[in-house]
């Protein structure tokens, strides 16, 4: 990919810069043969707000299953010094696992579950594989926040992905109330790129995915995007489940309350969309936080707790 | 004041505790001759609660010349290094002001205006002088938390104020919604005290202001106040005002959003409830944080925008 073809160039230019997307939010093919996941009317909302809100797609014994496998992660990660935990800043309380859909088997078989894979189908318009998997935790008292970032921006810059066909889906462990930090979203976003100042440092993860540097959106942009499509928090039961856009501008306030806002991610990538090289020749990320070698179609499975 | 006399011991002690109330949260008495400014209805509910918001008290017009002037004021006192300019960690932009209402003519009428004053001698049943005032200013993208903390702790243990008979009046300068950081407060929990482990550093406050770290409540303790009365966020309208006790427990997430989160703060102290020696041999704090030298019962009078 030759930075003069990249209709998405970041962290190159001296001024921040604001630009069109130009691929489909929601594809027209339908990949599943059954019933399909989503209605029209879910596919329309997702396509202008660039994120649909599904409220209870797991069942509470669903969660309570999923919650304490993932509370056992946390035990059993907590100061192992692999890769794939992430501290939270300050106070060093497991913030985020990567890499859950390879590292334990009920969250593989998870990503598989037709009631969320098949949404990801369907809106994708093609066969998807996992990018990118993690639980994030935000412990009670002392989770810190994730600045406004485009996922798409870091993704394509870091890891040449070339166009926008993925999306995240989010199944929420705990309720997220308005005063836990829940994921907040500026509905329409994700129809424009946001080109960020500044060069990318070598091994930028290392410290990004605790607190971004590179990557981090202009001030006035942030504020153009608001004041046109406003602002979402996305709250609800545990058991509920976000799907976001890749492109679509997200974040999430701290949260010193006693209440844990834990979350699974699930990034699903096309088939069609597999990764390049970075731009401006940074080294490819890690695996665990971006999928090179395993990028074959996830065929639907239901999921079953053990 | 003797410690062993010391109902409110706190940060002293080798395990957290917590205390019974002593001293009733609305005083019989009624100050003003002319109509009451709190109704019965309200009354109990700050009884209950320990809190009480009274939406749009002041007018559009008025909030605007008071959001100007305190956007004044910010820009006035920005890099002056004056005490009482206390700058947000890490951005290193105004989070708070001192003392506003002996530094700017404006906020010095505001805090004898009726609809505020006199709703704190109603509820101290006495007349009242100010013990503190600031401006908190929780900028949009970078506005910081403050953690969990009763005023009341801090005020007794580093202030020497005797006895829970005291308020603060949170007049509130831009829209406070759930999503840029707004306060929140734990119902019932003014009938509690919660002694802190830890001892108090020389000079804290100079920290503290910024980020607390003594007389921080224990986590089991908040845990255990906010499962009793759940929390509960003051969301409202620029120009509604929210009173509550020096001993309610509450705090507030940070602020990414674009939106500041700006809001006044005066503190109204009983005539009856001046301040002693603090506790533990610790020096005085300053007048622009703990007001000794001007301790005379305030007089109402309508304010007037200039």
């Amino acid at each position: 990919m030759l930075l003069s073809q990249d209709a998405y160039k970041s962290r190159a230019q001296s001024t921040a810069a604001i630009l069109k997307r130009n691929e489909p939010v929601v594809y027209d093919e339908l990949m599943t043969s059954s019933a399909p996941a989503l209605n029209t009317a879910q596919r329309d909302v997702y396509r202008e707000n660039g994120f649909l809100m599904l409220p209870d797609l797991f069942s509470a014994d669903e969660v309570t299953g999923l919650y304490d496998e993932m509370q056992q992660m946390r035990g059993d990660f907590t100061a192992t010094g692999r890769a794939e935990v992430i501290a939270e800043p300050g106070s060093g309380e497991v913030r985020s696992i990567f890499d859950v859909h390879k590292l334990n088997a009920l969250f593989a078989n998870l990503v598989r579950d037709p009631r969320v894979l098949n949404v990801a189908r369907e809106i994708l318009g093609s066969e998807v594989y996992i990018h990118q998997s993690r639980i994030n935790y935000k412990p009670g008292f002392t989770g810190k926040e994730f600045y406004w970032h485009s996922d798409f921006e870091t993704w394509h810059t870091e890891d040449g992905m070339p166009a926008m066909r993925a999306l995240s889906c989010s199944i929420l462990l705990t309720d997220n109330s308005d005063l836990n930090g829940p994921l907040m979203l500026i509905p329409g976003s994700h129809r424009h790129f946001i080109s960020c100042l500044g060069e990318t440092p070598e091994d930028n993860y290392k410290k990004s995915l605790k607190k971004q540097e590179a990557g981090v959106p202009d001030d006035f942009l942030l504020r153009y995007l608001s004041d046109l499509g406003g602002i979402k928090s996305c709250t609800g039961k545990a058991g509920s489940v976000v799907f976001f856009d890749c492109n679509t501008m997200h974040g999430s306030n701290g949260n010193i309350t006693p209440y844990p806002r834990s979350n699974l991610f699930f990034v699903y990538n096309s088939v069609e969309n597999q990764l390049q090289a970075p731009t401006d020749g940074l080294a490819p990320r890690p695996g665990y936080i971006a999928v090179r070698d395993d990028v074959n179609a996830l065929e639907p499975e239901p999921f079953v707790m053990a």
